[in-house]
């Protein structure tokens, strides 16, 4: 019999066994069983991460001020409009809050002006595509296969949503960059109002000037996302975008940012900072919820502060981490150009049985990381890459002394069958006594603490 | 000399007036300093709170379940795609959350099918432009004398980011509804592919039938956006918008449904329900912030269990509070139909400065309202009435025996010029003693509780 989900009937058959057997389960119907089963849930979740090795390069583990100023109520409050003319009254703290805010997320990625209110990076996207585009506009971006983000993309995509025609930019694959000899025939030809660079695997920085150059033999504005590196930018251990030419940088709040879930856009031109306000005010927003303010102003300026106990050892960890595994025996993607200057490093995963099945086996044995799509690889075929970010075992407390095993325990999971990773996991788990904050490691439970 | 923000140099001169005061107070550039200043404003927002009366009606507070159960650190975590596709690995928990989230909110609101992932309403509303139109399609939405909400409109609206093309429907201000006798006709001619009805001015309930039978003729989508009565359509003292002729319904998670900022979709369409999961991931969303689907689940649970305690006596405290500001006086709208039958009443400030200049009195009295249009005034102009809402005062524990006094307080301060009203509002907020969980109100400090 076809597995049947009450919840989406129309979702493939792998969805809807899963979806089954979760509706089987959880038929709370009272408060109290309803909060019982929230309760077990969140318990479970911060287990199965005490207990594990998070390897996903587009996550974090927020700070203790981040956490501790995250005021849950203050989200219930809309305060639209600029401070002086809000459409609500009593909202003097939030008004303090959002020039506090603006001003920290600007500085942190050296720019003049910022926009926060964005609800996450994909929307701080769509902004970007209101501020500086009309339906039926050509756009510039990377493909998924070079490492741009389904926010950048036409078909199901955000940029579908402005009704926008996406052109994808030539790419090196051997340069791992945008191909610079054929930048500008490609512009002059596409003639996009809009090139996005920057994208979700991002090894390295890119060269920014013969995309300055190109773009402006056509007028396009030129869009850096860094949701993925913004919290190295902010350290100065990554390219400076703005410095080098971007006009606009959008990016994630809560990735190597490690604020809370959202987005933000940074610029120094005055008229692009007011077309990304109105994008966001009152175009695609009415309640931005302000509880997310706080943390975010402590995040950027922590973002700049931990630059060398944090961004520093976290891409250097990636960088031995990607050297380890290539001496070991996997291809670990970039080799000729030292792996990677960033939190990421990339398998090649071809020969051990493509991107998602490589995922699901690390994750047997309690390592986290995800699948990404190679440079060499064919459009609409399954991901042939493992992508793993060093930036929150390092917060974690995980020292370079860590490498060689961290490297041997992926190596062994992606190759062997039996549990002998899974050992090694907790062995590893269990070298790191304090994070970076200096608190004390979680106290192993028998449940998870045994194989 | 003008005053000159550094933060937004284009802003009105009000705004750069309030701005620069702002930023001359805020000039941070330590973490310590920072998280001191973001702890000092969230102490200060609560004691606003704690020693006025909110009365704005698109708020709420939330309860100690839906508060105590946002974990914030689960919103560094994304989770793409359905459970048992997912994207990313070590997830079990958040599938879970996702099932019982989706099933209580599709209940709450009487449907089969939830869509629980949108960071908003307005977000979720862009989803149904997604879902159900293309650029340059024809939508019918009620304008904004009428109490369409923003993210309905096409001039710095929502739905412009779509390319859509927004009729205004027929409406009739003696009956506050849309005109039953027009919309037929209109409809033929505009063939809107969507009509949007509900609003951000909402005291009484649509007649759907009509409408429902006028998007019949030209096969259009009819949504219901319930942003502001999705708490009291949970607890069953309003209209069924599914049951009595609307495709779907959207709402904002913290209005009277007293859940964590955010958005969602019900219907009883799979066919609607595909697309509007579609239109949520892959196309506008990555990280959905999963965070809020624990509180949320709860909520929707609450919005149903709570109605005999706060959804019953809100609304009669709403139409009392009504006729008695009518008694005093002031001129309150829809008096020959009841004034209300939802948490909201409309005053007519016209002959009292208007709403804008109306709400800034309340609030040098610690009352916190909202300033919104009414039916008879022209597009363009100011707002010309004061919202009220009474859900937020009912939780804090308001009863029926402050109606008198309340009503007496807000004519007072909407005609006075002295000190009393503060000191009644200081008096009135110390009748309330226990909250709707049965907590202590909180006890005055010495700086806010003297006048």
């Amino acid at each position: 019999m076809e597995p049947r989900s009450t919840i989406a009937p129309w979702a493939s058959t792998a969805a809807q066994e899963r979806l089954s057997t979760l509706e089987d389960l959880h038929t709370e119907n009272t408060t109290v069983q309803v909060v019982e089963s929230v309760s077990q849930a969140l318990t479970d979740y911060q287990q199965r991460i005490d207990h594990g090795i998070v390897l996903y390069a587009g996550t974090n583990m927020l700070s203790p001020n981040v956490e501790a100023l995250h005021d849950t109520s203050l989200s219930t409050r809309p305060a639209l409009g600029w401070p002086g003319e809000k459409v609500q009254t009593a909202v003097d703290e939030i008004e303090h809050l959002e020039v506090i805010t603006t001003r920290q997320v600007a500085q942190s990625l050296h720019g003049t002006y910022a926009e926060v209110r964005y609800l996450s990076a994909t929307m701080a996207n769509l902004a970007a595509y209101i501020a500086f585009t009309e339906p039926g506009d050509t756009i510039a971006v990377l493909s998924p296969e070079a490492g741009g983000h389904a926010s950048h993309q036409q078909i199901l995509g955000t940029a579908g949503i402005r009704g926008l025609t996406v052109e994808h930019l030539p790419y090196s694959p051997s340069a791992l960059d945008i191909d610079a000899g054929e930048i500008d025939d490609f512009v002059r030809r596409a003639r996009p109002k809009l090139i996005v660079v920057g994208g979700s695997v991002t090894l390295f920085p890119h060269h920014l000037g013969p995309i300055r150059e190109a773009a402006d033999q056509v007028g396009a504005v030129l869009l850096y996302d860094a949701s993925h590196t913004a919290g190295l930018i902010a350290a100065g251990h990554y390219q400076d975008p703005l410095a080098e030419g971007a006009d606009v940088v959008t990016f994630s709040t809560y990735k190597t940012y490690a604020g809370p879930a959202g987005g933000a856009a940074v610029t120094n031109s005055p008229e692009y900072a007011e077309r990304l306000a109105d994008a966001a005010y009152p175009t695609m927003l009415s309640n931005y919820d302000p509880a997310r303010l706080g943390p975010l102003a402590v995040a950027a300026r922590e973002a700049v502060e931990q630059s060398p106990s944090w961004a520093a050892p976290t891409i250097e960890y990636a960088s031995e981490l990607a050297a380890n595994l290539n001496a070991l025996g996997l291809i670990v993607v970039g080799r000729r150009l030292g792996y990677t200057r960033s939190h990421q490093c990339v398998i090649d995963a071809q020969d051990i049985g493509g991107g998602p099945a490589a995922v699901r086996r690390l994750e047997r044995d309690r390592i986290y990381a995800g699948a990404c799509r190679l440079p060499w690889q064919s459009p609409g075929t399954p991901p042939e890459g493992i992508r793993l970010g060093t930036q929150e075992f390092v917060r974690r407390g995980a020292g370079f002394d860590t490498i060689a095993d961290l490297a041997r325990l992926v190596h062994q999971s992606l190759t062997t069958t039996g549990t002998e990773p899974l050992t090694a996991t907790r062995k590893l788990r269990g070298r790191l006594s304090t994070d970076l904050w200096g608190r004390p490691a979680p106290a192993p439970t028998p449940e998870w603490g045994t194989v």
